[in-house]
């Protein structure tokens, strides 16, 4: 399996053992993470946008309106992004408050956007992240027409300077804890999809899609 | 109940309904989320680093090792950061591609780090991170000694600069498409806390706590 290339910026330098540039293990991440945090510099102050986004092949697709004033410019000015997304895994409880943790798999991207203009590729990355949000739901749904195709920009961040960082398993106490009467262990966090609740305003008579049971 | 005033980098421009400025709503979120992702310029350009945190009073805080180069960086040089949480409450299926959404409640945070020097601070800071992670830990687990608190470093960011954004609710379609037989409505999310699992290396008799069952 191949690995991305470590640089100057994606080199880990705390708990580096925790640091991986696998491309298999980032893409993992990126697929199962829902949203990303994107990070610019705008007049030397940085900037964050919470927003959602889907990975195909080697890039990572973000959405959003034509009028988004900082789409525009991203995609304009070719302005250095970090992106990064984080799974919470786990609470870590040592005997120690100081070995207390978290078991995490984030990853952290470097990359600028590029303005996508093929109308294969921007379908393709609409349904992707439609389908990534729910499974099944693309072709349920009625698609985008012309006006609203053109009210939707579609970034393209190629993947090449990224890293992962992962922690997993059991608390780690220093030797002399371990004989103390305090227990230990990991609280697993999951994100769970709830049951899906019906629009009040759903059409009487359109049943619950097989893919949302 | 009271708001935060709003400025030039927290007024909400893209579906400006969505944002508040309010205090407790903005609470409310930094105290549910489990990790926030930290930004900052270096030679102007973007990073991110994804963190726990807590807030207290009007402040939240971070800790890290005393080691860590880009901690000490923001305490000493006073760089501006940039703040984000997010929690995610539902993916919204509307009838249409385009009107698809998620409910959502996100925090940014425009700030500069102190470095918190008072031992008392230090203290609160710490126990209120560990109880926030995992309410009741605090006072069953061995405190820190005086080199695991030489080792940490916390530093405060006052809440002032800061708003929130909020979806809720039912998918909003255009008026044509609520005819469609098409299912609409929202897929709740739910970060949920499984049963604790115990370290294999635990001390033979030690019970589970009542606040993990």
């Amino acid at each position: 399996m191949s690995s991305f290339k470590q640089t100057d910026k994606t080199s880990i330098t705390r708990l580096s053992k925790r640091g991986t540039y696998d491309q298999h293990t980032i893409y993992s991440i990126l697929d199962e993470a829902l949203f990303c945090t994107l990070a610019y510099v705008q007049n030397n102050e940085p900037f964050q946008i919470p927003t959602g986004f889907c990975r195909i092949d080697n890039k990572l697709y973000l959405h959003g309106s034509v009028g988004s004033f900082y789409m525009r410019e991203l995609a304009e000015k070719k302005i250095p992004v970090c992106i990064s997304v984080t799974l919470m895994d786990g609470v870590v409880l040592a005997r120690s408050a100081f070995h207390h943790s978290v078991n995490y798999r984030s990853v952290v991207l470097f990359s600028k956007a590029e303005l996508v203009t093929d109308e294969k590729e921007l379908y393709k990355a609409l349904e992707v992240f439609t389908n990534k949000m729910q499974p099944g739901r693309w072709d349920d749904i009625r698609q985008p027409n012309e006006s609203e195709w053109k009210k939707t920009m579609v970034l393209a961040f190629p993947i090449e300077e990224v890293s992962a960082k992962i922690r997993t398993g059991d608390p780690k106490d220093d030797e002399e804890d371990y004989d103390l009467n305090i227990w230990a262990g990991v609280v697993p966090l999951k994100t769970v999809r709830m049951p899906a609740e019906k629009d009040p305003a759903l059409k009487p008579g359109v049943e619950l899609p097989d893919y949302l049971k």
